[in-house]
């Protein structure tokens, strides 16, 4: 019938496989399944009265410029917002102008991706490390060199040798309750890596997307106090400390990175939904934004000291986890010779769902590693998922 | 004090110039400017009261799920209606899953150019082309071939020539009221155009953000009536019918296409806002779509008439410009020693904007055309601003 088109996809499309993140999280949309695999906040913090109002407000007052086209820089009022925020949460000195509204923090990660990396360059990641910035880097085909990540942080002996031996581009880092292990950096070791990152002049990626939500513990400083202003890009979000449907994040950089974002952002796709942008802002006027914060960071901890109750009450003997003082995630580690994939299927046919390891490693390793979420489950999901877990680890090790 | 940074960015983000589009475009939005320079459509037609409403629904009814993270591939109810769409307005059956929701045209450009272009690949485009997709496409170093537009179309024996001589990954093409040229290709050029493409097994990109928007004359066949299924790709948007605001558009193409497509959004940005998604469709089930696109047409088609009445009257002699029968631009052709980007800096001293060609041209060429966007000016300023550009043409050939 149709001729067949052999279609000549680019190299960078061929390389990159169909996700299989896509596919396990799918299999976790099923009704009766209790999830742990998707990095999803609560429903119980997804405001829509309160966005209600401010959308009312804004289609009434200002709905014309918030329905029109608009600059790709994105909304003044929003990155004044954001400026002011670095200013009260982490004193730190920001102009609205370095600041570019994103569609969320994965369109930072493909905008960074697109204005630094050539193929072949090499650059530097956790281990495990973020798959969003995983699967946004590996678009523009680089060299990734992992860093392991320990208690305090990544591995420094480690990130000192890749510095010498390697020219990343730069080392990009989640510092606080990281995705996935939900580790958080000590100051101390905040401090040696800005040391080492000064020696070599190399530019610093610090994605807080989990920063406000702590747990327990100090602040530690962000590594915009630590190193020179040049050296640091920060990377923001509002998914989880507001929606993330409305997929609105921010990239905060030295003028000239910001021009060349900005470039990049208006060949992408001109600018973000400033309607989005003109409800947000107005919302935020609206609400304590302290206020919302204590109660998101008190329920998750909450969910996640049950969660870490259960498994340290239920799960069998040698299965190592993170107790995390922030953020969203749990990361297991299953003994020598366990597969996190295997324990995935078994899982699943017990209407459980959790997220192997290997997605976070980019040399295709981590199949030891377990990722849980503990944010989006209600307390009786986490108490029944934990033990079905359990007894799927237990059958697993007895089989095995 | 700081040590210097020397930032190293990819050759793809060095080869790119700060836009100067973007550079012109902030000029216009002072105060006192009569702008024809930008491609914005009518705020007559952004419909806050309706979206106001369409947006309470949501929040009422569906507000965790319009605020939570959602899938790659888009809403599906948003899915389905342009599919549906393409059934009544062009006899085209569309799967809803051959349908991918985008931040608008300009990601769309984006992702395909990312999924098709390889550093030096040859593609095809009209000269003049529409800028934003030479943008997008640039992000990714092809090598541009451009095929000349003739009152029906793009020169065919051009057409067949370049596709005798290099073997390009697509033809982009905007049949219906191009950007910039305001042309519509003629159902004999389709016919011409797609033989060539068949014989050549060339992919085509239908970009049709204007077809809605005629003011006269039948409406033409879509190559995807034209050409075998798998080597036409369509492309939509939301901007020009209902709100740019949204930034919704979309890409409708074969599945294996649609596939690479949609893990390059997935790495992009992950999925578009999804709050926006179900606001535009609860608001598309509200409205008479083909009422409001009469009234749209109606209106644009009497602000055309207005814009060329003024021109026949008062531009001098050896101006030449084209007469739409839809969309939102005129181009013209300035006489041979004249310079647009002259012509641009001479008008903006009367405050008026219009748009010099250049950007449109991928070779350097293009200063002898000029782009005026007629939907946006309402008729005092359309007859104003004629008046003026009149006036200072006038006086540059009277003083060249």
């Amino acid at each position: 019938m149709d001729n067949i088109s052999h279609f000549r996809f680019s190299r960078r499309s061929m390389a990159t496989p169909r996700s299989m993140i896509r596919e396990i999280l799918k299999v976790c949309e099923q009704p009766d399944i209790i999830s742990f695999a998707g990095g999803l906040p609560s429903p119980d913090f997804l405001d829509t009265e309160g966005i209600r109002e401010a959308s009312d407000q804004v289609l009434a007052r200002e709905g014309k410029a918030a329905l029109q086209y608009s600059t790709t820089e994105g909304y003044r009022p929003l990155r004044e917002w954001i400026a002011a925020r670095y200013e009260k949460r982490l004193h730190i000195s920001v102009d609205p102008d370095e600041i570019l509204i994103t569609n969320g923090s994965q369109q930072t990660l493909d905008l960074l991706a697109r204005i630094f990396i050539d193929e072949g360059d090499p650059i530097l990641i956790e281990a495990p490390g973020y798959l969003g910035a995983i699967q946004a880097f590996s678009q523009y085909m680089p060299v990734f060199h992992a860093i392991p990540l320990e208690q305090d942080g990544p591995d420094i002996s480690c990130l000192g040798r890749v510095l010498e031996e390697t020219d990343p581009k730069f080392l990009y880092t989640i510092p606080n309750s990281q995705n996935p292990s939900g580790i958080t950096y000590s100051t101390e070791r905040r401090r040696e890596i800005s040391s080492l990152l000064k020696e070599h002049d190399m530019l610093l990626l610090e994605d807080d997307a989990y920063g406000e939500i702590r747990f327990s513990g100090a602040r530690r400083p962000s590594f915009r106090n630590l190193l020179p202003g040049n050296q640091t890009i920060l990377l923001g979000s509002f998914s989880k400390i507001v929606a993330p449907g409305f997929r609105l994040g921010w990239l905060c950089a030295p003028g000239e990175i910001l021009d060349k974002a900005i470039t990049a952002k208006q060949a992408s796709d001109l600018h973000t939904n400033i309607f989005a942008q003109h409800v947000l802002a107005r919302y935020l006027e609206r609400i304590d934004m302290d206020s919302r914060i204590s109660s998101i960071s008190r329920a998750y901890a909450e969910k996640c000291s049950l969660m870490l109750e259960c498994m340290d009450r239920l799960f069998p003997e040698g299965i190592g986890y993170t107790r995390p003082d922030g953020g969203m995630f749990i990361w297991l580690t299953l003994p020598e010779g366990f597969s996190a994939m295997e324990l995935w299927r078994r899982a699943l046919e017990k209407n459980v769902a959790i997220l192997p390891g290997t997605p976070f490693y980019t040399d295709g390793g981590g199949d030891s590693g377990v990722r849980l979420n503990f944010s989006n489950a209600d307390a009786e999901g986490i108490r029944i998922g934990i033990s079905r877990l359990a007894g799927v680890m237990q059958e697993y090790m007895d089989t095995a």
